[in-house]
Formats: C-alpha cells, structure tokens, sequence
C-alpha cells in the first residue's frame, strides 16, 4: 500500500478513512496476501455478480465497467461459461496428447492474422507470450536486445519485468533494455520521429556490444496515455529494427480480438505485418489462455533447439473457452460494435466541450482523455479525482500515461450507446 | 519431432509407421502449431473423454492413466467442474477488488503450512511461480545465484528455463546457476553428500562474485528419477544455503497437494521447513492456478519495492476451482489413498521379483521403477520399449532419471488397488 508510483492504487492513507468492515477484510487480506498486492481506488469495492457490462457488490449496487477488458465478451458470458463447463464435465488434458479441437482453434485464431503469420504457440498468461516471444526472438536473431517504449507495460516474469519500464524506478531494465518515447499522439511525423528514437537505440545497443533481438510495442500504447493516431506510424520504425537483424513484435494482449474496432489486431490499424504478436487477456474472457503467433520461420530455430511444454496452455478447457469468445465477437458483430460505440464515446466526451478535457484519443473501445488544468498542463490530482469520483457515482475506469492524467477507458466489448451516455453524464457530473 | 533427449518423446521416424489419419491430424498439427512442440509415444494417443483414472479415445477403449498428477483428484471431477460453472456464471474478476472467497482461501492454504508460511501470491503456472520465487529471493538476499539439481525442471520462462537443466544442453544455464547431484536414493550419508555439493557450489559462486538467491529443489526429485529416502536428507542442505544468506526454496509442483501420502508438502517427509514453497499443477486439477507460499519476512522486501499483479491469477474461478480441490482431497481422504495405494502399488512391482526390475522408490503415488539390464546396469531402451507396450496395452506412465531408465509413475489421486493391480499385471506382461 505504498506504491504512489501506481495510478489508482488504495493506500495506507487511505485505509484509516475506511468503515471497518471494510477495514477488517483488507486487514485479512493484507494479513495472508504478500505484501506486493495492491488494490484499486481509495475505497476499494467487493463485487459478488457480474452481468455483461456490469457488477454488482454486496448491497446489490450496479457498477458500470468501463475498465475491464478481460471480460470482453461481457461478465459472465453464458457461451463462454457453458463451453467451459462442457469441456470441464468431459475432459481436460494437454498439447501432448492429440486434440482435434486444439488444431481447429489454432487454424481459425491463425486465420485471422495475416497469411504469413500462420504458426501459433499456446501459454496461459500474457506475460509468459511475451516471454515466449523473447525466447524466440534470441533464437532466431542471435541477439539479446530489448527495445519498447518509455512506459510499456508487458508482464511481470522476471525476464518480461526487465522491459517494463512502466512498473517504476524499484524493477530496473535490463542492461539489454533500451526504451524509446512513444510515438506523438496526432503528429504527422510521429512515424519518421519514432523510427528515429528506435534507430539511436539500436546505435547505442550495437556500441555496447548487444545486438537487438526485437523492438516490442503495444499496438494501443495503453500504458504510454493511449496512441493510435496517426494510422501508419509504426512501419518506419518496423523497418529500422528489421534493418539491424532484430525483429517487430506486436504486443496484442490489450488491443487485440477487436477493441480497436477497425480490425482484430492493433497493427493493422498501422499497415503493418509484425514478425511475431502476442494475445492475451481477452482471448478466454478470463480463463486464463494466451499465444504468441507467428511466422514458420522465425520460430524455426527455437523449435530446433527447444522443446517447450506449457502443461496448462491449450489445453481443452482452455480452447473451449477461446473458441466461445471468438464465436461470440462473430456472431454478435462485436468488432463493429467497438467500432461505432467507441467513436460515439469519444465524441460525446469531446462534445462535452469541458475545459478540463483536453485530448480525447485512442481507436475503437481503447480510450484516452487527457485531463488538463487551466494552463492546459496535464493535471494528474484532477484525474485521481475524477477516476475515484466516477467510482463512487458507480463507474469504474482508470488513468495511465507518463504524467498520470489520461484517462484509461476500455469497457467490455458489448459496452452500448445507453451504456456511454450514461458515461458522459456522470464524467460530466464530476468534473469541477 | 527430432529431440532425442525428451524421454518417450514421438519422433519424425515413429510418423511414418503410423496410419494415414494419424499422419493427417499430425501433419496439421505440425503446419500450425510452432515446431518446438512435442507428442508422447512413438504412436500417439487423442482422447476425448476422462473419468476418473480412466482417458477415452475416440474409439472408445479405456486407459488406465497411471502418469497424468494434473487431474489430481480425477479426470472430469464433477465437484470441480461444477464449482468453476458456478463461480463462472456468476463473476470472475481480479485481485484489485476485494474478493473474500480469495481471502478465506488463502486462509485455508497458509493453513496446511507449517505456521512460519503464513502469506501466498497467487499465479497461474508453476514456471510463473518459480520465477516470481526467483523475484523474491533476489530482493530478499540481494543475491542472484540459483543453486538447482542436476536433471531438475522447473519451468519455462526465460529466467526460470535457465535453472531447468533437463530441458537439454541447447537450452543454456544461466552463468549464475550451479547443479548439484540429487541426493542418492537409499543412501544413509545422502544428506551429508548432498551439502557438501551445495556447500562447493556456494563457495564456486561466490569466487565468481555472485552470491546466492536460493537452493530450489522438487522435493520428490522427479526429473532426477524420483528419490525419496531417506526422510531427511534435506536438512543440511537446507543449513548450507542459509548459512551463505541465501534461501531453501522447496519446489512442491509435483509432489505436492498430498501426493507423497505422508503429507501434504514433499518437504515434510525430510522434516525441513522452507523458505517458500511453490506449487502449482494439481491445485486446480487442471485449471490454471499456482502460487508461493513464504514468510512474511521473505515476501517483505519485494513487496516494498514491487507491485505485483497476474491478471488471472487467483482470480475468483480459479480460486473455486482450487477449493473444491482442496475439498476433494479432504472428503475422500486422497492423501491416505495415496500413501496406502502407493505402497500397496510399489510392493506388488517389487514382489514381481523380475530381473529388469532394480529398485523401486519413491512416496505415494509418486513412484519410480528402475529398469536395468542382465549386468544391472540401467537400461533406457527396455524403458522406452516398456512405455510404448504399455501404452498399447492402455496403461500411461512414462520415464525419467539421467539414464533415461526409471518409469515414473504418478497417476490421478484417486487410483485404487483395483488400478493398481492392472498397472502391475500389465507390467508383468509387457517386460521382457
């Protein structure tokens, strides 16, 4: 509960203003849980049912999830609950038993990506695709150099942590580790000035002795504030790192199956066919699955050396579930939906035409706004305000970026108009 | 399909020995799935249905799974199934909110612990899990040296596959990694020999400026070739690692959750209380859930500096999951099965009185059984014969140990004397 570095996090502060009910089960809690767990909000909640895109607490209040992307397809998603329970009734094994159905869902996911791309490998979390990939990575490139942007967010293996800067100053990058500034929301030269950045890193890499093995971007910039404009502006910078022998890796798990609404993937937005992407978060509507997808040829050369067995990655339950949520996103159109719902958030946000909103941004159901104060300068305690506001008023959404004034907005993908009007009105409501 | 060093892995030669069908599904695997995948059995197996000890194949014949420790408390487990249907029809959130369930299990877990373990972070692997007991060893110690046995595995991540040398020499230690041979079964000075190899590998790190983090051991060895006795022989080499400052770490993935019979924990039998224990596989029987288990005092200084967050891990379903786990073990008295039925299964193996049979070890129902040639000496291509007929004859197992020469033997926790009197008849029948 000391970690200010974390946005929205609940702290020792705010623990002596707590009722104490409240106060006795985060005692509980902070009693048994180590130490390094944190909490959400200054007055975190409980919640007991969840509802498409809504969860409910224990005195039957309805809090309205503009947040969680995880339950993409809606909480408690009753396919994806009846596919698991399915599959759990009948069996659950692992990738080293035949599956038919493991190599269904596989040609189907593959089928989504680019033909090049057209190999799958299956994990449960996105911090084990993204490790993953970087074994990869050094298999096929013979390097070991990492470079992402100034406040990525790509997991917390041990390795993983090493290249995500967004985890604070306490977990140091590693000396492979070069970071660059993400692109420039809105700028026409946001592609040829991120190349740039990637370019000197390489230089800086090579000068001491590391070759690169990838250059891995989050295609939504989540943890950066939020960049998705202008369309296009990561291919110079893909160029740049294929140029010095390492590879483009996309990091899907937050952009992926959908929520830009203009494609599955967040790179295609950008004209751009990575080396290899990894998924995550929403691919199993919270079972946990993920993958790393890819071309033959780039896992070729670790699939030589190494034999990699994930004992609960891809297993039958796991598939299940994954194969109800892409069902789910076809048949309900829910890409379209996060399309046409999220332009009509953004819009209404910006319509709201308040002083304190600056930049509204981001593509699909991945939003940001930018909060300011009267000089225009980002305004971070404006943004914990609002973001514990519009909790306490029953909406729940955070804040990211490097000054801790945007905010986070990625509600499930079943999020409706009635659902971002109610939105705008209580931002409304909160704002000074 | 060309890794010789994975014991009864399917190989490229075995593909063209089978049917066409297989050949097909197998050849689809192999186009979209990444090549560092492999398959059991020189003919591999696709089961559609489990029950218990039993795995159906499409054809409808019956398999005694005596291998497959996942489905602890039993393929398809009704009360597991149905408590993770409840729980996902109803909310599956993260560990930002509040969450009581989580908290009462956590309870229940640190509460099977010797009292000094008395905190748990939840993850959804056992690589995850021993990578974040990586983490934490380092802020505690300050130091980086992993101290492993010879043949150990601990999982996949890229820090945590640095410390698995039985993934094979093309999966490089790491340089502040150090092997130890595993305790010898049987032998009463194997305590004394086994730190005394810790203590040489202490002083070789620290002449090498690198202080150590932790000694991991699986405490039923099982990569090793499954050694057990006698009870205790961890003791000093648990004294060792303390004394150079760094931490004993008991890797309880395999052997724990009642396995061994005796306890719950595999470090018990040898009356040592560890730093950290990890686990992972049977927690959820097959859904993806894991964790450590530590001191308050070992957890402290990560969680100053560190937030930790797992996106899936111990979020509400796996944590249902878990606990009708721990209620399965519990009601139907599993841990006493599998002390009564693995001593019952390993005396009818040993009163075959066969020659190829040399020892046979082990806790529970984690069992070895060596097989060895006219000279008595080990012999892995009778193993590799004896696996395959097995598997023709519908019984799974399959081997390990650094001669590639012991059948491991580890099957659901509710395997009876029933199961256990096929097993050996069958292994009567196949042997030479």
């Amino acid at each position: 509960m000391n970690d200010k570095a974390m946005i929205n996090a609940f702290t020792r502060s705010d623990f002596e203003r707590l009722p104490a009910t409240e106060r006795a089960l985060i005692a509980r809690r902070e009693r048994v849980l180590g130490p390094a767990y944190r909490l959400f909000y200054e007055r975190p909640v409980e919640f007991v049912r969840g509802d498409g895109v809504w969860l409910h607490d224990r005195d039957g209040n309805a809090y309205l999830d503009a947040y969680n992307n995880v339950a993409s397809v809606g909480h408690a998603n009753p396919r994806v609950a009846a596919a698991m329970t399915e599959q759990a009734t009948r069996l659950n094994t692992h990738t080293r038993y035949l599956n038919e159905a493991l190599i269904d869902y596989a040609e189907r996911l593959t089928g989504l990506f680019p033909s090049a791309l057209s190999q799958v490998m299956f994990t449960c979390t996105g911090s084990e695709a993204n490790d993953l990939a970087l074994r990869i990575a050094r298999a096929r490139t013979g390097g070991t150099g990492v470079i992402v942007t100034s406040l990525a967010y790509h997991g917390v293996t041990t390795a993983v942590a090493e290249f995500s800067p967004s985890l604070g100053r306490n977990v140091p990058l590693g000396t492979h580790v070069r970071t660059v500034r993400p692109p420039l929301s809105g700028d026409a030269s946001a592609g040829a000035r991120f190349a740039a950045d990637v370019e000197a890193a390489i230089a800086d890499m090579l000068r001491h002795g590391i070759r690169p093995a990838m250059l891995l971007v989050d295609t939504i910039f989540s943890s950066d504030g939020v960049i998705a404009d202008p369309p296009g502006f990561l291919i110079p910078a893909a160029a740049a790192i294929r140029a010095a022998g390492g590879l483009f890796v996309a990091d899907e798990v937050q952009p992926g199956f959908g929520r830009t609404g203009d494609a599955m993937w967040g790179f295609v937005r950008h004209g751009v066919v990575p080396d290899m992407a990894t998924l995550g978060k929403p691919m199993g509507n919270g079972y946990p699955i993920a993958a790393v997808v890819g071309r033959p040829d780039v896992f070729a050369e670790f699939g030589r050396e190494v034999r990699y067995f994930n004992t609960f990655g891809g297993t039958p339950v796991a598939i299940a579930a994954a194969n109800a949520v892409l069902d789910e996103i076809d048949d309900r159109k829910l890409m379209d939906n996060a399309r046409d719902t999220g332009a009509y958030l953004r819009d209404g946000i910006d319509g709201l035409g308040h002083a304190a909103i600056g930049e509204v941004r981001g593509a699909g159901l991945f939003i940001g706004v930018e909060l300011i104060d009267a000089n225009g300068r980002p305004d971070a305690v404006l943004t914990t305000r609002v973001v514990n506001a519009m909790r306490d008023r029953r909406v729940l959404l955070s804040a990211s970026g490097p000054d801790a004034n945007v905010l986070k907005i990625r509600p499930p993908l079943v999020f409706d108009r009635a659902n971002a009007d109610l939105l705008i009105a209580t931002l409304q409501d909160v704002l000074p």
